[in-house]
């Protein structure tokens, strides 16, 4: 491959850290062009059954992951990428990543994770909580009531609700359920960062997750006093875990946190000394790839679950959006996140579930993939020939009800239903929970005026055809296929002194293909109609009703043995404790 | 096989006419012994798709079936039976049959159906209506609410609504989509009817669906003044079109109505002139092969679709139920019914849907079936620990909310959801189903002492154990894998007068295994609040509303060229006509 074909002989490297692996691509600084890519697969992935090294099985919702599986991407997936591309390790001037998140770990004061301690490693708490630990909703319940009691001003920066996924929900689980590994940990921090402490030897904050994961808002955490309302022991969890010692501030995205150092120079083949970026957020960071960073470009980052970002000049208070942080998805603009739990998901998950044997014969016949098969089959339907209409609720509900302990529905099932409608049912789903999403800013004051989509699912094309129409909007697509990783290269770009600011870098190194898909009315009008069934049901069943008892029932009868000792005289250690009272009898929410 | 163990050297013939298949039984008079049974499936099976020898599309909803394929279970089975019993074909004494009920056609005077007519074969409303045609709910409601406008004193027999299943709904759906047709229909049949009349060569009319079906009340059809209400053309429907030209009365069940005719001898192999009973419903006739004719036992017949049937000596309205009729089980006695619209078809829907390829594997290489799969899978699991409810409408409901625009719900799914954990909350499903149906009866004042089942899922023991502690009841099992058959057997020991009676022909030839499976307090307490959760769904979604919207989105959806003619100035031949004018928005019922 030809390197010198532009006037730039100059490169990047972006790592992007997904939920099952991770991926290193090499970049042109010049232009964006993609060398060389390489992914690793994590050895454990998702450990959400038994904890690795014993025969602890995890309660439901966990999920954790292992730090040795990030760093092998370091060492596998980059000299990988470096050696697709052809490109001359020399050349590489920086290097960025971006990662899952809320994944968050417990450190001691040098990084060390503390699942790595041995007389630790057995307990769940000591390990990485991945982005899909949903067990802490008893806690985000308490964090949300608490704020809203002493009318916390944060409060309304993050639509209403903080989510039991981020930082705070997390680290007072392990507090409440396992003290002594809370009190081992001196460092609480976003993988984002702690991969950046790995390459740089520096530990840091980026501005994107300590807003939008960590409550940092308008300078800083939340204080002591919220903090003892919730638990005294919690009062100074940031001061002693959150803020580092050398007092040194955020780190705004695309800054240079440090020089590789010689071991991680070492295991990635790079230059040691060469710029690190400040760590970033696999959807966020895609912004810039997808030239999405000017004020109104709503940008999807669709994958297993959907993250929405969207730069704006205003600052309002959107409910149930999650988060809406200065500069934090580019500096000098109001950065807000939205999400769906599970999107591609819930896709997997219908296939895993609900295709029968000779619809498997058939793609394989066909040379197809069961999502093509799926596609196919259901793709000359009339839009509400199936008479379904579903809640994408299968991974819980980020925006606009931020509660994880809700379910999916699937509605209109008769004795006729084939599992490729069921399939274009729940890609339907998740549309309309986009159009939950987007009305939610439009009302707030926020104007949208594109909807761009990066991730695996733009490849979907009767997915985003489903988009064009439910939203009424056309659909623009991101050019890369790796948009995470072109984002942080981007980053990278910046950080190494190559670009002024990352809106420049974008404009030379990010690409779209602008409104690929375009609505047709006459479906749209259909799709009227379903939406309004769809937010029917979205308002009938959010909230804590049916599906709630439903959760505390099934949590009960799974309840035995739990990894997690109860402490004395503290919480109960169920998972019975995450919804509180009992609504009254007979109420759907 | 030896004949002569016993004092008895007599037989009867019961054959059952199924949705797929028909199955005759010999069966010894003396103790009920099954000798030689034989099973003919139908060729055409269900018609739902398109109507035979035309390439017309039939619209949704619509089930029609053969005469032929009747026919040829008399050629076929009989004689098979016979042969494989070893009886000498001249000791058999009678012959009896039960019928899917209410399966209807229209024919000549002769009692030519119009479907093999040269000139009406093409016609989709020339064919018989199979009971699941589901496509006369327009004309059902009609019949309904123009019954409660007038008052009219039948309707509470029948819980306040009559089905679209029934006789009336569909005759005038006949009348009114195709005139023509109904002009050319001398006779109005149930099968039950029509297959006696080409045993016996003798139009009758039984007392079981006369009562049951075809609105026939303390001695009397539904008024002309009432029909005329409906349609002035249909104000002589009765008159016309059932009531039989000699005037002679409803024939009794056990009843002999005639001997075999010559033509149906030589098509069975039976001797001419053997005792032929009235025509009888496969769920009423199975009463006494259970052993449960006496008053206060529910027998509940779960197959594709579960039937309950109970006696009495009280009369009294039940809502919703399917009918009370006086005699219309066992003379003597007020026979209820009631019903859910499917049950196995439910278990069978989710297998061909939502079971993977590996499940096909691992079932063929163990040597089960997928349904022993999928309940070994999910047996052990704590009730509850799915976190699951459904409700069992895919095949709409037919008690207590008599609508078969409704469809199926699941409600708890999560990306966690197993294939076998929808299973078991389907098998769930319809025993809460089964448990409104029984407390419909007891609020009404009908006393339930004893809880039997029939039909083929009686050998689920996971599903019989379900309903046990769903129901907190002892669950009995009827002995008889062939309980039609040998209901049907009873009933012609009976009419040829080896018994005085039904009641003692049951308590000879019948036989039951009483409480075969028994509750468990603490799983039937988990499954009081899941019922809870049931009946909040039930009553949130029966009725005009969100689901019955969403039947009329698809209707629109999938309408294209229709099949029949559209009446000049009469209703619209559209499938949205079914459900009157939409409910307020916002309502889901």
């Amino acid at each position: 491959m030809d390197v010198n074909v532009n006037d730039g002989d100059q490169y990047v490297i972006g790592v992007d850290f997904g939920t099952l692996s991770g991926r290193a691509v090499v970049v042109r600084v010049a232009d964006g062009a993609e060398l060389g890519a390489a992914v690793h697969e994590y050895a454990h992935g998702v450990i959400d059954r038994e904890l690795p090294g014993t025969a602890l099985r995890l309660p439901p919702d966990w999920a954790l992951q292992c730090p040795e599986d990030w760093r092998e991407v370091l060492r596998r997936a980059v000299p990988a990428a470096l050696a697709a591309s052809g490109v001359d390790p020399g050349k590489v001037i920086g290097i960025a990543t971006d990662f899952t998140a809320c994944t968050v770990l417990p450190t001691t004061a040098d990084g060390t994770p503390l699942c790595e301690l041995p007389d630790l490693a057995g307990r769940p708490h000591a390990w990485p909580k991945l982005w899909k630990h949903h067990a802490a909703q008893g806690q985000a319940d308490r964090i949300n009531a608490v704020a809203h009691e002493r009318g916390e001003p944060w409060i309304g920066r993050y639509g209403g609700r903080i989510s039991s996924e981020w930082q705070y929900a997390k680290a007072l689980q392990v507090l409440e359920e396992d003290p002594e590994s809370y009190a081992r940990c001196a460092r609480w921090i976003e993988a984002a960062d702690w991969i950046v402490w790995q390459l740089a030897g520096v530990e840091t904050r980026n501005t994107c997750t300590a807003g939008y994961k960590g409550i940092y808002q308008d300078g800083s955490y939340p204080t002591p006093d919220y903090l003892a309302a919730l638990d005294p022991r919690f009062a100074d969890f940031p001061a002693t875990r959150l803020e580092p010692a050398d007092g040194r501030g955020l780190s705004p995205l695309g800054s240079r946190v440090g020089g590789l150092t010689e071991q991680a120079a070492a295991w990635t083949g790079l230059p040691a000394g060469i710029a690190v970026a400040a760590g970033n957020v696999d959807a966020h960071v895609t912004a810039p790839a997808a030239r999405a960073v000017a004020d109104g470009r709503l940008l999807a980052i669709m994958g297993t679950s959907t993250c929405h970002v969207l730069n704006s000049a205003v600052l309002a208070d959107v409910p149930g959006i999650c988060g809406v942080v200065d500069g934090g998805i580019t500096t000098g603009a109001y950065g807000y996140e939205a999400g769906q739990s599970a999107v591609g998901d819930i896709f997997a998950w219908w296939l895993r579930t609900g295709v029968p044997a000779e619809y498997h014969a058939e793609a394989a016949g066909r040379g197809e993939s069961l999502h093509e098969l799926l596609s196919r089959k259901c793709a000359d339907q009339p839009v509400g020939g199936h008479g379904l209409v579903a809640l994408d609720w299968m991974g819980g509900n980020r925006s606009v009800l931020v509660d994880h302990d809700l379910s999916g529905i699937i509605v209109g099932l008769t004795l006729a239903t084939r599992p490729e409608e069921v399939y274009r049912a729940l890609l339907e789903a998740t549309a309309f929970g986009t159009r939950v999403i987007v009305e939610a800013f439009e009302k707030a004051g926020i104007a949208i005026t594109e909807f761009i989509v990066a991730g695996g699912l733009k490849q979907n094309a009767l997915l985003m055809q489903i988009y064009a129409d439910v939203l009424r909007r056309p659909v623009s697509v991101a050019t890369s296929d790796q948009g995470p990783a072109l984002g942080s290269a981007i980053h990278a770009a910046v950080a190494a002194g190559a670009y002024a600011d990352v809106r420049s870098a974008a404009d030379a190194m990010g690409s779209v293909q602008t409104a690929a898909y375009t609505p047709d009315d006459t479906r749209a009008d259909v799709y009227d109609q379903l939406f309004a069934e769809y937010q029917l049901l979205h308002d009938t069943f959010g909230g804590q009703g049916l599906l709630h008892r439903l959760r505390r029932i099934r949590n009960t009868a799974l309840a035995g043995p739990r990894p997690i000792r109860r402490e004395p005289g503290g919480r109960r250690n169920g998972a019975d404790t995450s919804t509180g009272e009992p609504s009254a009898e007979g109420v759907l929410r």
